[in-house]
């Protein structure tokens, strides 16, 4: 929404002088309370204000698109993720690379004879290995997945935005989502959060489809 | 925003008998007009009213988080592009995946002698002829590119959203950003738009940092 000059004058008055009363704030402007009363309200339901009876007015320190973005921030990993695709930690090279083909997924997570997780596999680690010397039907994936402790992680209650930006800052394409399981010693693989999921909550923000 | 349980009625009287005085829908709330001045400066404010002098109010046909959305469906590829990496069509697969990790790209874009595009290469397409029997040394690239016309491509001026889309669509990384040349015969690959691109969109949205 855009707002009136009074009304950005109003909230410049409260940034300064909350908590103010709007009879403190009519006076300053050299109107009636009364003149006030809609832009007051206005203001308060958008968020830019806030009121306390008998304290008065103060400001939220919110921002126009910093209200509209709210919303983005409130979307969780479980609304958005993915069945996860795991192989075992002894299985080979080749294997996982056929894995990959037969689900279609771009990232594998690898696991112990527990379920637990121990690294994590990407295309671009399978098609390394696919061009190295070694013969890829023997060597086995633990030689050359990502591994604990370096694998990025996150829960299915984290916010899809933590998790973008987590993405983009490690420059990978997919996260597993765990949980933990023997009081901490092992981790399951319960879901898998990536690029393409990203670009769905995009896709649904922008079809006002959010979950 | 939140709507009051008055500025529903509001809107829904509007929505059925618009283009409607202030006066008239006072009337049906049996309220006087000059009580609803707020609400209905607040619903026109916000986009889910209009006025026009001596018509009426009009439904506008928004709801709160289409307004919200709106914002999402300006922006623009060239906004967020990246830079596109280029391969020869007569390169082998085996300079192509270097190439890949040199460049730390997903998707790489084959051209001709004219550096008009003829395909795309994705990380599986690599993956797939590098397990494959034929040596990748030399093999040409042109042999296992998606090639025209079943390439997935993209103006800068196209809407990021409607990119979103298409990548879903198609189950694909990453588009080539193209600009005709020739009178249409050939097209410059001059940006690469790509799942990480779209997550950044996302990012940026929800750090009220819109471009």
């Amino acid at each position: 929404m855009e707002l009136t000059v009074r009304q950005e004058q109003i909230i410049d008055i409260v940034k300064s002088n909350g908590p103010i009363t709007g009879e403190q704030i009519a006076e300053r402007l050299n109107l009636t309370r009364a003149t006030l009363r809609p832009d007051l309200a206005i203001l308060t339901m958008a968020g830019f204000l806030d009121a306390r009876p008998r304290v008065g007015y103060f400001y939220t320190g919110k921002t126009g698109s910093q209200l509209l973005t709210e919303k983005v921030k409130k979307i969780t990993v479980q609304q958005y993720q993915s069945i996860p695709v795991v192989v075992n930690e002894s299985s080979s090279v080749y294997d996982a690379i056929v894995t990959m083909f037969l689900e279609d997924v771009g990232t594998l997570f690898v696991v112990d004879q527990n379920s637990s997780l121990m690294g994590v596999l990407s295309r671009k680690d399978l098609l390394r290995a696919s061009i190295g010397s070694q013969k890829i039907e023997t060597m086995p994936v633990n030689i050359i997945m990502t591994r604990m402790p370096n694998i990025t992680m996150c829960q299915k209650d984290d916010l899809i935005i933590d998790v973008a930006n987590k993405l983009i800052d490690k420059q990978i394409d997919a996260l597993p989502v765990v949980r933990e399981f023997d009081k901490g010693s092992g981790l399951e693989v319960i879901g898998r959060l990536t690029k393409t999921n990203i670009t769905k909550v995009l896709v649904d923000l922008a079809n006002d489809d959010l979950i």
